[in-house]
This record gives C-alpha cells, sequence and structure tokens, in this order.
C-alpha cells in the first residue's frame, strides 16, 4: 500500500487488492506502518492484539473480516460454506467481546448473508464498503455540528484520541476540531496524555500535529491549571457510551475534565454517533466500569513481585449528564442533555 | 552503610564514618542504593543530578556538604582556610538554585562558621545533626496535629512524594499519614501517580508498603471517580510554598485534586513546616511558575525531531486558599485560611 502523505488524515484500515491494511497503532508515533491482514483469522487477531482500536474502527475491520472469511468459506467449499463462514464470523465476533460496534457489524454481515441467494461476496464487500463511508460521513456532519457550536479564535482540548485513528478515518471529538479548524475558528487545541495507556501523547498529538493542527501535550493533571490560564473555550471528548438520561461512559480522566471545566467557566462538549446512546440503560450508574490490571500502572520492578502495592485502575469513567454542555451525533445536537431532552431527541430521530 | 530493614522508615541520607551516605531515589523502587560521598563537590552533584529529592532533605544533604567543604578547606590550608571554604559554599548553594530550603541551610552553615573563633568543624556538624533532628521532630509533630484531624477508619489520597524520602526521615504529607496509620485511623490510602516524572508511583507506594501502610496506585486522572466512590475522608498534599494568605503553591495537579475534593465534599489538607511559609509574598498569583522541558512529556520517537508537538508542562500549580480546609505547620494549624486567619497565626508563632 502506498505510503501516506504527510497532510491527509490517517486512515486507520483500508481495503487494497482483495486484503485488508491495518496501521499498527501500538507502534505510534515511532514508525507508521500498515500490516496486510489477507485471512479472517488475522483481522480478529489484529482486533484483539489491539493493532486497531477505537469501537467504531473495530467494527469496521470486522466488517471486512466477515468479507475474507466468506471468501475462506466458500473457497473450502462452495456448495456448502454457511456454517464454514458462520464460524469464522464467530472468531471475529469473538475478538474483543465488549466493544459494541463488533457486534453490531458482525450482525448485520451475518444477516445479509443469511438471507441471501446464491453467492453473496459481491453483496458483503458492498456493505463493508457502506459501512465504512457511513462512519466517515457520519464523523463528517457530526464535525460540522459541533463545529457550528464554537467561537472564533477559540483554544479547546481533548482527551484519550476520538480521532481518526479510531474511526473510518475523520474522528467524533476530532472530527469537531478537525472541521473547526478547517474553518479557521481555532488558536490552539490541547492534549491530555490520558494515562495509562497514553492516547493522547501516543496518537492524538500525531494524528492532528501531521496536518499542521497547532496541538500541546499536556499531564492530565495540568488540565485545572490550563483552564485558569489559557482561557479554553470547550473540552471536547468522544464517548464509549451513553445513557437514555445522557449520562456518559468514556475513557478515565472524562469526568475530571467535565467537573474542572465547569469549575472555570469551560464548555464540555461529547461528539458521538448516535449508535453510541444505548436507550435500554436508564443512567450512567448501571453501566458496569472494567477494571484493569496493577501491571498498567506499576513500576516494572514490581512485576511478578508476590507483595507489591495494590492500584486502583479503572478504564473508564462516568459523566453526569448535568455537567455536559452539548451531546452532538449525526442526527444532530441536545443542548443541556437530561431525560427529556434526550427521549424529545429520540423521538425525533426514530421518526 | 548496613542495609534499611524493610519495616523501618526510609532515611535519605545518614552521616556515617565522616561521609555522608544519600540514597539515589532515581534508582527507586527497583535498586536501594546508597552512593557514599565523602566530599563537598560529589554532594553539590547529588543534589543537582537529584539522587536526592524535596527541599529538607535537598537543605540537609547541603548542611553535611558544608562539613565536608569546611574539612576540604581545613586541610588544604588550616591556616588560611575562610575564602576556600566560602568558594566550596557557594558550589553546594548554586546545585539547584530555586530551592528554597537549601539557600536556608548554606546561610546557617555560613554564619556559624563566619562568627567562630579557632576550627570551628565540630561545631559544623553538630549544627547538621541539629538541622537533621530538628526536621525529623517538626515532621513528627506536624504529623501529629494532622493524625488528630483524621476520623477514625478513614481512606485518604495523597500526591506527589512529600514524605520520608523528601524531608529527614519522616515527611509532611505522609507523616500525617504514618502518624494516622500509627493511631489505627486509617482504612486506605490512595497515592496518584504525578505525572509526568511519577513520583508517587515511584516512591510513594514503596516508602509506605514498606511499612505494611495499605497503599494503592492510581492514575492522576481517576481521582475524580475515587472520590465519588470511595468515600475518602481527606486529600492530604505537601507544599512548595505558601504565601502569607494561605495559598499553597504545590506540584502540578495538587490544584485539580483541590477542586475535585470541594465537589465531592473531600477534605483538602496541606503539610508543610513553617519554613515552607514566605510571608513576604501576598498571594499565590504572584509565584513564578517554572515551566520543564517538552521531552518530560513527548514520546521519545519525539526526541529531536525539528517539527515536532509543543508541550504545556509547568511542573507546579497554585491552589487558592479557599479551596483548603487546613495548612498544618509544626507550629499549629490554620483551618479555613484567609489573609486574617494567617497573619494571626504568624503573630502567634512570633510570639
Amino acid at each position: 500500500m502506498k505510503s501516506i502523505s504527510k497532510t491527509e488524515t490517517v486512515r486507520p484500515i483500508a481495503w487494497r487488492d482483495d486484503a485488508l491494511y491495518v496501521l499498527d497503532q501500538r507502534l505510534l508515533p515511532a514508525v507508521v506502518e500498515y500490516v496486510r491482514l489477507s485471512d479472517s483469522k488475522a483481522v480478529a487477531n489484529a482486533i484483539r492484539d489491539m493493532l486497531v482500536r477505537g469501537a467504531p474502527a473495530i467494527g469496521l475491520s470486522a466488517a471486512y473480516g466477515a468479507v475474507l472469511a466468506l471468501r475462506e468459506a466458500y473457497r473450502t467449499d462452495s456448495s456448502d460454506w454457511k456454517s464454514d463462514f458462520e464460524a469464522r464470523l464467530q472468531v471475529l465476533a469473538n475478538a474483543r467481546p465488549t466493544a459494541v460496534n463488533l457486534a453490531w457489524a458482525i450482525e448485520q454481515c451475518g444477516r445479509l448473508v443469511r438471507k441471501s441467494d446464491g453467492n453473496p461476496q459481491a453483496a458483503l464487500l458492498d456493505l463493508a464498503h457502506r459501512l465504512f463511508e457511513e462512519d466517515l460521513a457520519a464523523n463528517q456532519h457530526m464535525g460540522d455540528l459541533g463545529a457550528a457550536l464554537i467561537d472564533d479564535d477559540s483554544s479547546v482540548m481533548t482527551h484519550c484520541n476520538a480521532g481518526a485513528l479510531a474511526t473510518a478515518g475523520y474522528g467524533t471529538a476530532l472530527g469537531v476540531i478537525r472541521s473547526a479548524w478547517q474553518q479557521n475558528k481555532l488558536k490552539q487545541v490541547y492534549a491530555g496524555e490520558t494515562r495509562p495507556w497514553n492516547q493522547g501523547a501516543r496518537l492524538t498529538i500525531w494524528e492532528l500535529s501531521r496536518e499542521q493542527i497547532p496541538v500541546s501535550l499536556l499531564a492530565d493533571s495540568a488540565a485545572a491549571s490550563l483552564m485558569r490560564q489559557q482561557q479554553l473555550q470547550w473540552v471536547i471528548v468522544g464517548a464509549d457510551r451513553i445513557t437514555a438520561n445522557g449520562d456518559v461512559v468514556n475513557k478515565i480522566g472524562t469526568y475530571s475534565l467535565a467537573i474542572l471545566a465547569r469549575h472555570h467557566g469551560v464548555r464540555f462538549m461529547v461528539a458521538a454517533p448516535t449508535s453510541t446512546i444505548d436507550w435500554d440503560m436508564q443512567n450512567g450508574e448501571q453501566v458496569p466500569i472494567e477494571m484493569r490490571e496493577s501491571s498498567e500502572l506499576l513500576p516494572n520492578s514490581y512485576q511478578n513481585e508476590p507483595d507489591c502495592p495494590g492500584t486502583w485502575n479503572p478504564v473508564f469513567d462516568m459523566t453526569p449528564a448535568h455537567l455536559v454542555d452539548a451531546i452532538v451525533t449525526e442526527k444532530g445536537v441536545v443542548m443541556n442533555p437530561d431525560p427529556s431532552k434526550m427521549a424529545e431527541f429520540r423521538s425525533r430521530i426514530d421518526s
């Protein structure tokens, strides 16, 4: 695959010559390397091993993985391929069992194949391409809706990487930032390191600076001082799950930023596609928060020591709706979300 | 020097056999190694290269360095040693020009030598020992005063390392925690990583866990979630400078914790000796905040790249007095500090 130009928006995945190319995000920013995946098991491994990350990008990878799975099943036995395909699809679905978009993409692919007569290979590839293009278009529209809320000459802060790298190639929070930048509204972007995985330090500043968008990295704990001193207008983040009342579950540190933003009169924007909204969950207190291993935080010398100190290491946190100024989706914006505004939004997009 | 036992409180420095032993804190927690320093220049280098850190520990190291400086000057010329001593003292004073305690210790040593007749070597060593013992006693008293504010069965959080490692060997914030632990008041201590230097991850959890004080490490940005979920009673931190109105300058991230603590109904304690109070400075806005290099935050692959992203990397931040519930010193406690309560405290300790 040809190397990407330095100012073009990065794409985490691409379909070329009957194979899926995946940017190995574990190597960023030191090495920019696409890995060619020509069978469905390799795609499942890449998802599990986190070469690709970000819920939308994982879902899209799985859709292309399904295309490969179908090809493999067909090659094995072109008359009796269906159960083999389903087994291969299941391997993809299990690659990261908790990612909602992964299950959703697998479900779409499985349904198309099950209801088709004859050879659905071309139709399945079309579906994967369509999901990819829809994600891109949704992000771009979300970006414009979010950018409309940003005044000229603004500085903004973001957290983690809700960027091109996490989606088809535009981003949710970073999509809003891209759109605002293209509209000449942004003076400066600030990005928190995002401990313990450093998605801000490794991914976000790389993704933005290669497009000449001015970005500065800070320690997560410096955000409060930044807000007091640098006249931020917005904190803009993505979301892993939004509940029916407007509560937002996102990368650890998001809740902290929401409190600090409110304290300093900085506004707080969440950019996420409507597929992120879990209408079956009443509020964020109900969302289970995954706790991760001590090894992510402890110095290496503690590894394998029986008597080592403990850690408290949640991956996500929950920001209550009352600290959120705007939820921006591809289907519209909910200002000052609460249960009734969210219900109203739902009936608007369902109709 | 004999190795320290695993449950004894660690000492960052010790005078043995006419030399200063300094624990190389840069190697912690992987390696516990004392370096023998037998001349004053080696002490200056150890301070500059941060084998020893923490304002009180730096000051005490310099006092013992002055003892070595005097011995060297005396050996060189036992009749005309004074200007040689002053030159060596100056090298120590310049090791880290911004640390207040360093200048203060050097001043005390210089004054004693200048006003003495005859050979002041024994008197100077006595002074260094006295400063050491005074620091230890002040910390222990401060620890008891702080612990008196803590209820039984409490959990507390700290930031950076205001511990034995930063002082003669008991600590300011960690001194309060030690005293509360000895009084069976503490259920659990939480320590933030303290990016970008990881003093919490490298030093604080090591220092506390080796004394079996239950401590858990968390990402700095997880503090808000911790406060919502874990019923903390206090956040307890040290201070680099306290101004006349009760504003507190301390390691970056302290201000953030103070806002989050107030938001969650957690109380906020600052433990620091009275020598930390800068009565000549009206408020914390006047304290210049040192900005540090990009290399502390950027991934290694950006080093030496001309076009790399910027950083915003202040070492300290300022917590306004109104967010502080208690300032604990060796001479008493100021609750809810404000300019008049601070002035009243000053007249009490001066009289």
